[in-house]
């Protein structure tokens, strides 16, 4: 039986999200609980990568994690059996996160016990770059089988993004994929990303990710 | 140098969405053009899908093709090496094609010589189901590394395509994918869908597809 909410979150009708996801994030850092916002196309290993990242840092931070997804259960289930605090946000078909949703997840969620926020946004590599959630950091995963033109294709989430990280990088022989040149079209969107190539399944590159999530919360929260 | 030409589609300011679309179709089957709308997720293997369908269908029907992307050229440029007939398709960051888009388009490419006419839609497994683009059928392309679980998590996709191409077959080993399950969970969304394994980079499976494709294309063009 599971315990997790399941909260249907709605859109603004409000125009002024950037200025809800900057008032958001003043109270995230008065609240003293960093947000992550983490994006991907479906199926990049969000989820997976998610619970190896709790199970590092669950001993140093109070974590809570937002599950967004159109309208099934999958991820929070399997967030759940991690021990983290967790609960469901059903979009009901939207394609994307904004502020006001972020806001009430984030009250159903309950910041008070809670570190490091972490938002699963919607598997979805357009709409999502499209609104400021209120995040502290912005994090993607380009998966391996996707391949290394991803961000030709899709720039402004990687513009957005303060984190790459290339996941199932165990499957590279297998499939067509340049990392450098991968790693040329990120930082041609953004020359200040930090990429990090990882296998979230066997833990390869992993320390090098959470060693830079546990230095922006202990940054944010002081 | 590349020939073929890349146009800037707006979205329609009118809400009439499907009528615009049924209109379309009628003009379609008057003009004795098949219009396939191919939807996937980022890097399932849209484009090299098409390539093979191309290299197979060309000597039967005169093929055109609309790439769709928010704004690279990269899929049009791998298509045009087919010697089918190809415009680019730039949607200014959104995040899905709607009828009065695939309309612009269709009149860039020119239908009056095309029995074939593909779109390659936007990456994305959530907003270009939304909208009717006017096309006679709906493909969709779920890769192998994605996961089975895809169904679940984007219903609405699902539900509104004609067939399923699940691709890159030949690295199942790899990955825990279970055919099965996603073959119940696609059915449970869309009990006539059709599903066909395929790898487009081995050519597995491709046969069937292309069967399927013919027969669609001649019921429709007469």
């Amino acid at each position: 039986m599971s315990e997790f909410k399941t909260i249907e979150v709605k859109q603004s009708v409000l125009e002024d999200n950037d200025r809800r996801a900057d008032e958001l994030r003043r109270e995230l850092k008065e609240n003293k609980t960093f947000l992550l916002n983490l994006m991907s196309s479906p199926g990049s290993g969000k989820t997976t990568t998610l619970r190896q990242t709790i199970a590092a840092l669950k001993d140093e931070f109070r974590i809570g994690v937002m599950e967004a997804d159109i309208d099934s259960d999958v991820d929070a289930a399997a967030i759940e059996k991690t021990g983290a605090k967790v609960i469901q946000l059903h979009t009901g078909g939207m394609c994307h996160l904004d502020a006001h949703m972020t806001r009430q997840g984030l009250e159903n969620l309950g910041t008070e016990d809670v570190d490091l926020a972490i938002l699963e946004n919607i598997g979805n590599l357009v709409c999502p770059a499209e609104f400021d959630t209120g995040a502290v950091k912005n994090a993607m995963i380009l998966s391996v089988p996707e391949g290394h033109d991803k961000p030709l294709k899709y720039p402004l989430m990687f513009t957005i993004c303060d984190v790459l990280l290339i996941n199932k990088i165990d499957v590279m022989p297998v499939f067509d994929f340049n990392l450098e040149k991968c790693r040329e079209y990120a930082l041609r969107r953004n020359p200040s990303m930090k990429i990090i190539p990882i296998c979230a399944r066997t833990g390869e590159g992993m320390q090098e990710w959470i060693d830079w999530l546990r230095e922006q919360t202990r940054a944010w929260i002081g």
